[in-house]
């Protein structure tokens, strides 16, 4: 029985930016009212982890334990916790669903302010963490979230529990990519029969758009991705279209003349998938005048702007953006894993390398190799 | 029995960027098949004559005939015409409205394609000029209206019959300004009882915005402008709050701070009435997290451009436009006069200044003073 006692467990921690992670045993304190204390069976690596530990992004603060597209088995649960019970097979949510708070009870969208304040900072609701490392050091918890370790502890509201057969170590990708880019085509764009779709950049995120766009019954899918080995993968999530930008261009031609050409007029719904500001402008102004509009996904260097002539907007098309694919990760979660059963939604096929969890700090190398979609870790290994 | 023949008339030329009006006689050729000749009785100016007259405006060519605020009585109509006959009062569309065309069918926007390309070039849909100057040149049409001469020739599809018991010397302002700021909000944005909403820019357009933010139970309608002569005319439509940002901002305090406090975490729907990319700017970011909604109405000059973090979308604002309101002339007009008579929506009050069409000069620079929102030109004086 570890339920009310610390667990001293193997954990990545990373101390400085810029620095490797160093894996070594820490100490996790049992959850205290609200709290979820959950095994971590299988987490993926995604940018925002690569992003923070880089050090270019201006709010990451040290030493902590990063991850956040983990899933688990629920140890114990503190006090008032009636969402998860011990063992439950659940999925870390980085956006919190309170059900209560002004967000919540809007309908009109998935940000929860619950805990924010405090999952900013990289503590627990009550303002302190729960995780040590030997020398009794605190570390600082992420995203709420902190997959990088056997152990983690969460809010309730950042937890959801799924049907024990899904498989953990797939549905993980659940926790963060999957779901960012099949919810904003079906939840925040909520894409139709017929329509045309622009998805730029495949990675993760953007193949997910492209399997929300498949599921739709969308009449035109155009991936564009400046990495060649994309368009098999794009083809295979559904793509009906691939366009290399540094290749298949004529001279003096864009992006976005090409799209507005092979399109008769522009796009119904575009997509950023890529983060990189420039393309966000392309995906806005490969919008079909009147209606088009341009879903940003990718998250931008800190600095950064996107910019346009306001008479793209004022021409009818909208500019809008999606964050976890503004799924609502208690109430929709299990809406996802049903469509996996049913081989609607792909996760499996996202997953290009394995490895042990010691081998994290290749899982993060791999994130650079236009090869690799996702690498899921096993902390059992 | 003038149809069928040219007609002799007053017209108020524009012959060369940066100088007055040339108030001179020309003459109107009779409309050829699918258009439509009317005799103007009223015109508005607005700024978007004034923007091509100055010069500024890269796309504007002379000599032409400027005004695209104005209302008239069917003289005569040409082949194939049936959405119209001679007698019947009637506003011009700078939008058109054919019905057919993909946009029109679309049902998602009233940026009809039918006469867009030629009315561009300041020509009727055949290429040719009604209008010519005792010289026998060619004078250019404008906007598909060129109200400023007592006689115009318009594509049918440019024109919508109304109720005859509307003076038109009042709801010739339904031709642009007015229209454009109340279809923005029970359209384009749609709000409803209770929504907040901040108006920057007060106004024709912000000021009928206001209107439509009252009509429909809004709980929350902020002015902002920096001209402190509005604050009342503000109330006047609706408006519960009126904020000077020259004035009434503490020491270090933005526009957007100032808007998001008193609205404990910004507002629903925003407009910019303004064309200041500035101001478009602090309107997206004023926005509540999770679901606000900007409104771009105000035209910038040109080669400006927007600019925001995508990091604002992503957190759930969305960024849109609004082209005449939203409004399809043809389908809709009578639904805001019918408005008009019900007390609904204000028009009169918008008329600051009434003056003989002679003094159209004059009229352009009562757009530049403060006091004035509507200048009415009377075209048989
Ligand atoms: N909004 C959210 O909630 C959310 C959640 C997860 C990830 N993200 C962001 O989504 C983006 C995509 O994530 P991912 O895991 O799929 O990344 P990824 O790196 O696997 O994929 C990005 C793809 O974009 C392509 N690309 C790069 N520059 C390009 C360009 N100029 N034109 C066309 N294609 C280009 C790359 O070749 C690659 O295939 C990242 O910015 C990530 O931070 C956002
Ligand atoms: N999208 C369309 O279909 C459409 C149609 C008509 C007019 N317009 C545009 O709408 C805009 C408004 O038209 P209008 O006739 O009401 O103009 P207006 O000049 O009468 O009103 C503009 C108001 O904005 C205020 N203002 C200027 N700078 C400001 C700032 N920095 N902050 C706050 N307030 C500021 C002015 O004091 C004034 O009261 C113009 O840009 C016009 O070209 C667009
Ligand atoms: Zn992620
Ligand atoms: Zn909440
Ligand atoms: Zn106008
Ligand atoms: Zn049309």
């Amino acid at each position: 029985m570890t339920a009310g006692k610390p667990i001293k467990c193997i954990a990545a921690v990373a101390y400085e930016a810029g620095k490797p992670l160093t894996v070594e045993e820490i100490t996790v304190d049992p959850p205290k009212a609200h709290e979820v204390r959950v095994k971590i069976d299988y987490t993926a690596v995604c940018h925002t982890d690569a992003y923070t530990l880089s050090g270019v992004d201006p709010e990451g603060a040290f030493p902590a334990i990063l991850g956040h597209e983990g899933a688990g088995i629920v140890e114990s649960v503190g006090e008032s916790v009636t969402n998860v019970k011990p063992g439950d097979h659940v999925i870390a949510l980085y956006t919190a669903e309170c059900q209560k708070c002004k967000f919540c009870t809007s309908n009109k969208t998935n940000l929860c302010s619950s805990v924010r304040a405090t999952q900013g900072k990289g503590v627990m609701p009550d303002g302190t963490s729960r995780f040590h490392n030997a020398k009794g050091e605190d570390l600082l918890h992420f995203m709420g979230c902190s997959t990088f370790s056997r152990y983690t502890v969460l809010a309730d509201v950042s937890v959801v529990a799924i049907d024990p057969k899904a498989p953990l170590e797939k549905v993980c990708l659940l926790g963060c990519g999957v779901t960012t880019g099949y919810g904003a085509a079906v939840k925040t764009a909520n894409v139709q029969k017929g329509d045309t779709v622009a998805v730029f950049g495949a990675g993760t995120v953007g193949l997910s758009v492209v399997q929300g766009a498949k599921v739709r019954g969308c009449s035109k899918i155009i991936v564009v991705d400046i990495n060649d080995d994309k368009k098999t993968w794009a083809s295979e999530f559904g793509a009906t279209d691939f366009i290399n930008p540094m290749k298949d261009l004529k001279k003096g031609e864009t992006i976005v003349d090409k799209l507005v050409e092979i399109t008769d007029g522009g796009l119904d719904f575009t997509f950023d998938c890529t983060g990189n500001v420039n393309v966000m402008r392309d995906a806005l102004e490969a919008c079909h005048k009147g209606w088009g509009q341009s879903i940003i996904i990718g998250v931008a260097a800190a600095g950064k702007e996107i910019s346009t002539r306001p008479f793209q907007l004022v021409t009818g098309r909208v500019w809008k953006g999606s964050a976890f694919g503004g799924i609502k990760g208690r109430s929709e979660m299990n809406g996802l894993i049903s469509d996996y059963f049913d081989g609607k939604l792909k996760v499996d096929e996202f997953i290009t390398h394995r490895r042990g969890f010691t081998e994290i700090n290749d899982a993060f190398e791999d994130l650079h190799h236009g090869d690799c979609l996702r690498t899921v870790l096993d902390l059992s290994k």
